[in-house]
């Protein structure tokens, strides 16, 4: 299944090492100007190479539209994309071709399809979420002329974590920091640290946080298609993703139901709540407060250190990975969130079912 | 979208003060026995007034099934059900009519819908989990069959949680307790706080930890299909819900990539892991192992105290509700945890394209 | 896949001799209101018995509303309802049980699913249509607040059929002859040639056709989701449907290009066609003007006369069916088209991704 | 909706005057060995230019795959590809590029979109069936393997039509006319009446027949997924497509019940019918037999004829078409057809539930 949602629709193909990652976004509504400044910008956070804490695999990554779009703007029909490998190593990988690397999908893959494109990883590479920034770039637009915005940061990698809440930093210092991490401070600790586990060919995980302001109330379905159930299942397919969690989440543990409710007053007109322990969403649907989220990832599984593994014959190995990789997915996983973010909230947005104007009471 | 999976696919409808709750449980397979013993002792599990740390409603929860099974057997044709409602008392919400409870739904709803069922939650009570016992109780009796087993329990309530790991608990003690912990003395200390926070009116959250046993290698789907994604989509989904990890989850923080890897070994033929921080599941895909994961439920949002909010015409009132509550969902949310859980990974295997026997090389 | 639709779904469940044929409608806006008499009007149409050429199966049909509904109005909650199974003779299956009809299901059946219910054909019986009655019926209520209207009729009945096209009828008289045909002399023919045909115990096939008007110029996708494509799928899933066409259909063959053109034309600010071969449709989206197309259905299978054929074991006997049976189905049929095109018009229409004022420029 | 197929999914995009057609292929099993030559004739058979009788347009049709390929042979992971667009003269379409052609798609997406491409119908033209071939090529070397084989050939252009079914005639003949009608006598009028109609600037339409042979018995679904309905939906997505009937279809109005019945006998351990009225679908899952249907071509709306029209400001016109179009799309259609029932009957074929082989009975 390489088709991500409803309405507004990503189908995603291409390996790490092969010609290219490409896509296909479908559903999306015609007449959205592609502002492409925007959208190679939203790939180059996204790139290879960028500072010294990420691989040195060193990409261009143009985005080259194939169809759907005529003078600039969307015209309704399937935009169809492609973003060429350049700087594959594919001989990095000769030596494990036949290796089933530890905590990687090389040995899932092969039970699943009894087969598998060893380079790179193939198609379980994170290179797959080229395509995956296209798409949130292209929602992004559509988000943006609602004033609809989304900001991720890295909140934590090891042991280093920010203590507040996104409110109580600067989110537009973010990009100020090769790790993406709005508290300046934090930043150059987490960098070192990311420095010194690279140094000695270890990794290192963390935790992205998310922020989405100007949502609507009334997104998101009931039961089964909660609009927390659709961000989830998004932020969990990106890879290396541990676990999901919005507003107050794993830490509901340490407050009593008194003293995690949100009540609703009336701010001259609007309904509000003061406080947000729900993270914006009520029984699966937006209430209009911002929506808030953290994802934790797991320490990248390329390590630069022998482990003991089997090979494809079953045999017990030991293997050392050669090749360019990252020591920790944070930095570059943040414009993933946020991409993962802007398609889930867009697409839940064209699914709505249209009320009545004369229904509506407060303004969303 | 009431509507839950792709090739086993369970259809629920229902209010919690309407006539029933049901459901349509499509696509599932011909020659499954159905053992109705079974199937009635998972609602048990589930049934409200079954303890005296859970609701006083007293339900009989007696399924009824209309079609899809034949001589005791399913036929292969859609499995429709219905569990009567019997014991609403809506008089109790004439008061909240037109309240929007504090962290409930009822704001939520009237600004998707423009109007709202307002006796008892409607569709947004977790009345409505009673449907997805029935269809997780027909997945069991399927997975079963393949010595798949699923088992979940109570690790933490408030500040009172299990230290270990699924492995240093037996679980076959967790039907013993009523708060549904395997830890004997634990499951004291949360029944003590649960019976504590009831007396003042007051609620209190948790985490379920679940753990699927048997499942072969090769299940769940590469990209936006992960099989992790899939449990956390289904388990987000569940009311109160608001964390989902698996495997090491947000606990990845403290180890290092050299510490969480797990190492691949020949076991006399099979293929193992010597850890297994990766909870089963490597680049979206079953490896063989255990899945376990986590899921964070929230305090009860209907508290028996008096609260601010709005009501319909958004005018600050202060409500107190009536009727009777959870004052913590944990216990009886271990079966629904379960329930997901077993048709998540029923529909994977259903979905699972087949590979051809030559190109398997161990044992699953 | 017994669910039918895109955003308003209709899952069907029940077998002809189980306790009842039930329904799930889900993806129904809030708002609408359930004009009861209308619904059970709806049914009374393809209700068994209702003349002297149908089936002497005698059902009410009652259909009971489990869900969904508040006020008498929809919530946007799944529908769920029920019709009960009241007349059913099992026991003239009884002979039958192990024997496969001749071109009726009993043998795909047993090939698919290993195992079947062989009273009154199980799932496969026409009495499953009932559910989509009802489901046509809300799709009919929530498209006559826009005008849109459905009227089918019955345009042949072996030999005898109508020479003109449905502009040339008052369709209004379609629901005064028996066999639901707008033109009281071919009418008459048609039922005295159903009769005769019943007499000796066969069975005759004929011609559904329908118009569907007011539907606005845009619904329906474009390459795989073509309007007529949804229509056609949708017909052709209602038992016995053997073929579809709509505009000018097979009979384009009889037609040169410059024959069958329609040209548009401005009138006085609306943009029509002078013609409309192209029955409503253009490029699989509605142009604005009539939709019209039809449906061809099979002599009905089950022959109160000897056939040969095997059982259940490969043996080759000689079978003679009992129990009450349609000598003609087009009767019965001209409500569920109907209640298909509906469920299909309504469906399209909530799939349809707005475009703005500004960009739309005639009257729709 | 650009994707067509549940569990082989084929994703379509691009533009007849854009950089290519292109599409995905997801939910390939794996290990399929890409026979490219036979690929590229698919192809071939679909390509612009290749007889007198079609339109003049020069397009070489290369197809590049991107992805999902490894060692010629496929990985599971989606196979995207393009075919690159050579030969467009998108200044022919200067003069209409404000026109609404007649019975074009011109209108429509206007009033769909707000906006829409101009050259050469964009995403409306039958160039988007290239991709289609390609998807269609891969399910037939799919099905190959199983020896399930697909031929359709033109039996019906304008008056000029086959008296007999497809056993009446060596289908192997087919590819010898341009006109794709194994009768070469007829194939012969044919091809008179397209150029006497071409000289004119007129255009003709017609019907293509097609058989698929060695299908298993039990594929397709009860109710809304009949095997019928897919094939059906399949067709009416095809560009120019009226109307499509199987088995008997229309005919069925000929004969009664009792002389189109098909009778089971017991062939040699084999169950099959001495007839095949039913078109190898019962109760819409194959029965074994021969699978036959028709789908009727109407003639190609763009005449190089003044006809009366509008413009995009509503004001009358007249409008002559210059560019390189077919006078029939009947030869074309074939392969395009045939592309359909490919997937259509391989992606059944993916989503059947298997039944364990021990309630098996006969060899399908």
């Amino acid at each position: 299944m390489n088709t991500f949602g409803n309405v507004f629709r990503l189908t995603s193909f291409g390996e790490s090492h092969g010609a290219c990652i490409g896509g296909v976004i479908d559903g999306c509504p015609a007449g959205i100007a592609m502002d492409m400044d925007f959208i190679q910008r939203e790939l180059d956070r996204r790139r290879p190479g960028q500072s010294a804490i990420t691989t040195s695999r060193s990409e261009a990554d143009r985005v080259e539209f194939l169809s759907g779009i005529y003078d600039g703007v969307t015209t309704g029909a399937p935009v169809g994309f492609i973003v060429r490998n350049e700087n594959q190593h594919s001989e990095d990988y000769d030596g494990m071709k036949d290796a089933f690397r530890p905590s990687h999908a090389d040995y899932t893959y092969r039970m699943k399809y009894g087969i598998r494109d060893p380079r790179g990883g193939g198609r379980a590479s994170a290179r797959e979420t080229v395509a995956r920034c296209v798409g949130g770039a292209v929602a992004k637009l559509a988000l943006g002329r609602q004033r609809i915005s989304i900001q991720a940061y890295t909140s934590r990698v090891g042991h280093i974590g920010l203590d507040g809440s996104y409110e109580d930093y600067d989110l537009g210092l973010t990009e100020n920091s090769a790790v993406r991490c709005p508290d300046p401070g934090k930043a150059a600790e987490m960098e070192a640290l990311i420095a010194e586990v690279k140094a000695r060919g270890d990794t290192v995980g963390g935790i992205v946080s998310c922020v989405v302001k100007g949502v609507p109330a009334g997104l998101g379905e009931p039961v089964f298609g909660k609009l927390h159930a659709a961000l989830g299942a998004a932020m969990l397919s990106i890879n290396a993703a541990k676990g999901f969690d919005y507003g107050i989440g794993f830490d509901t543990v340490s407050r009593f139901g008194s003293e995690q409710n949100d009540h609703f007053y009336n701010d001259r007109g609007c309904i509000r709540t003061r406080t947000n322990f729900s993270g914006g969403i009520q029984g699966g649907i937006s209430n209009g407060q911002d929506i808030y989220f953290r994802v934790a990832f797991k320490a990248v599984a390329t390590l630069l250190m022998e482990q003991p593994t089997v090979d494809g014959d079953g045999r017990d190995i030991r293997l050392k990975a050669r090749g360019r990789h990252d020591p920790c997915v944070l930095p570059r996983a943040v414009p993933v969130v946020e991409a993962m973010a802007a398609m889930t909230i867009f697409d839940c947005q064209l699914s709505r079912s249209t009320i009545p104007d004369s229904a509506k009471k407060w303004p969303e």
